[in-house]
């Protein structure tokens, strides 16, 4: 398969009114537009209670998950969300539908819509699949991409941000580290990417040489190779998960020597503002990339993270709805 | 395990008052019976706007997909047309279930019924299945067959039937032709026997000898061994999909012979009406079965069949419904 | 995993004012609290038709059907259930899910309670397990135990409490016999515990001497290695499903064996009350626990069961919710 570059996807997201009709990276979005997709989660966040509400915005639309890769945990997050959003929500089972291949995928995406999908939810191996898919359906169908190989995690990335501004405060007062395997991550990717429009004051990003991507200076990124002075007053701290297929590589030192240099521990988190945040996409390696008192502590918000991760995905599928619903006219 | 006659089959699925209680074939079933089905699936089409409505007729109903052959597709379908219905969907693996063995299939009915299923809808690699089943369950639970072996595939039959009507016009005018295998086709066993029944002026059956079966004619079928003879002023070619298991076979030739001899090409076509239509009940082989340039052109139907698909299975699971009401009492 | 007691289990399911909140074991409830599920139960069983009815207590609340063991049958039961009271139900695969390993179940479960559920409906090979989890989640999340090892499985107990008090009368009255392998049958367990809280008037149970416990006299119930002596003047008989595999093991003689041995059939129900009331948790193994005319004749209530067990499952969510209602405040 040949999928066409981020540039592209950030312009076929878009409709002739610049609203978002497919959700696929969180690049070349506007403050403006990223704003309102945290506004519009925040309006499925109840301001007493703190419980994500229901509200029957998609009701008798059909959302379709379409996972070539499987992610039970980010799957179960879009269901949810469609659900409370009224929608019938099916999961189409990849490997045993009639086609997985290149050449055929068309045939599958335009069965699929004339089964009367509107919002297809794609999660795929290959960086640029969402993009793919959007470029190839009909107008009536809204593309969310749930995660493409190293590409993007837009809505992974939003979460984050609802998070952060919902706790710590505003964007253009923070500094950001984030630690890891920068290279290789989708989500270290798509936050980046959000971070900066959102206009935070500062982002580090923290690792071994090897997985610190070239490039990323230009994007006014500070790279950082020990947790000592990349820690230095953040206000922020997000620990990547680290793929176990990637431990003991030539990459990647083991989850040992891993955890001793780059794990946030508390001892580490010294070096941080003393009312820093934590956060971490889950799921959550223990001993590895975090020390449990800190997952577990006062300071984490990765349960929230989660939390909120519900209330964005209605957002993305409610706007991206209105998006096409403008483009059918 | 067992199965018993079609004309059996044909009888089990009125009720008393000759009204649908089971859709199990399409023989047996009369002009008006059928042509309720079509009227029924129109009225779930938005006159207007050509999109499937939503009606709540099946609330508070459970509907089961018992798929004893995988078929991510028309399960998919059902499982939409019943949503569109608000009915409860459920699908039922019934190879991790305690039985998919003949002895005890009637204790997991008649549990399953007990769980208060009021439809199974019912895909199995056995002709007759279906019957099979509807012989077993209790009065309370309505059966639609989506496929059994190669007996029928009776929805796959009316959505045809719908397409044709709504795009080729009255039947008494058209000559129609259906190509490929038709010897192990339930799908052109089904729509020969609606073709005939809604008094279609000419069925034609196009294909090697050997995929022909024998005592055709005596249904009123003509049938034909070559593409210029066989599709010759007709107003509808049907191309069926060639099972890759039965490809290079003694009974068939490869796919490069197939394509050449009855793929269905722009070339071929010139023989056929200038405005002919082109359908195929998917997944399509590209190549094989039809040219691409005429699966995607303006005369072919094919998503539009699966389109109305879903308003047929609409229809198919509503009137079944009532079927059983009347029965119930 | 370590898991605890079953008496911390009992304590655990009643919140501050001694209502249920979680549902793990028929162990520790009291009589009113027995028979306030059962009358709950009643009220979803419409009076003059018996059908099972619909009542959207649980709109807008999710249930997650947590599977650690498969049991189709179970699921589908729950998931009939929660669709009946209009909650939204989710499957998640735990063989798919990030962890299924004790050391993170804690975290699977914490994420998954973040992702909004209401309700865990568990299934678990290890006894224990169901409590364990109850043990761990927030005071947001209702657990019901769907069969935790040898354990228990109050929701098939209750269910047979259910169809014994609407069918065979009050419990003072009744003499009850459990027939086959107690020892390792968390039905058994369940129902001994439910039949002497409600007041059976004698309990007895019938099986080979090595899968009949030690320790049950002391409970007040009857211990018998014949069917003539066990069965006499019973009022209802529960045959137990033999686990395959344990036939031909040094505990249990072969099928054919145990079948002549303890096998219900017509001529032992002779010693039984003539208008005694057969029952069977399900899926019966024909010839081997039960003679097929047993199972299907007019005393045997074995469908009656599985009917009456979305009643029983929809009063187990609908209290357990309220009771977690209480606790949110």
């Amino acid at each position: 398969m040949h999928f066409s570059s981020a540039h592209e996807a950030s312009r076929l997201q878009l409709n002739a009114q610049g609203q978002l009709r497919h959700f696929l990276t969180t690049e070349g979005l506007s403050r403006a537009q990223l704003t309102e997709i945290l506004d519009t989660a925040e309006g499925f966040i109840d301001p007493v209670s703190g419980a994500i509400v229901n509200r029957p915005l998609l009701a008798g639309r059909t959302v379709m998950n379409l996972f070539f890769e499987a992610s039970t945990r980010t799957r179960t997050t879009f269901e949810v969300a469609a659900k409370r959003l009224s929608a019938d929500v099916l999961n189409i089972d990849i490997s045993k539908s009639s086609t997985s291949k290149g050449e055929t995928l068309r045939d599958m995406l335009w069965n699929l819509e004339a089964m009367t999908a509107d919002i297809f939810v794609v999660r795929h191996g290959d960086s640029g699949a969402a993009h793919f898919i959007a470029g190839q359906v009909t107008p009536q169908v809204a593309v969310i991409n749930a995660g493409d190989g190293r590409h993007a995690h837009p809505t992974q990335a939003m979460l984050d941000m609802l998070t952060i501004r919902r706790h710590a405060g505003a964007f253009e007062n923070l500094v950001v580290a984030i630690i890891g395997d920068i290279r290789h991550s989708r989500v270290a990717r798509s936050e980046i990417h959000a971070l900066q429009t959102l206009g935070a004051k500062e982002i580090r990003v923290i690792g071994p040489r090897t997985l610190l991507p070239k490039g990323f200076e230009l994007m006014g990124v500070q790279l950082c190779e020990n947790m000592e002075t990349g820690l230095r007053d953040v206000d922020v701290a997000i620990a990547l998960r680290i793929q176990n297929e990637r431990m003991d590589s030539a990459l990647l030192p083991g989850a040992e020597e891993f955890y001793s240099l780059y794990g946030l521990t508390r001892d580490k988190l010294k070096h941080a503002k003393p009312d820093v945040f934590v956060m971490h996409p889950g799921p959550i390696n223990r001993g590895v990339e975090i020390e449990s008192e800190v997952a577990d502590g006062a300071q984490s918000l990765i349960l929230k993270q989660v939390n909120y991760g519900i209330a964005v995905r209605m957002a993305v599928l409610t706007l991206a709805m209105q998006g096409q619903l403008a483009v059918r006219g």
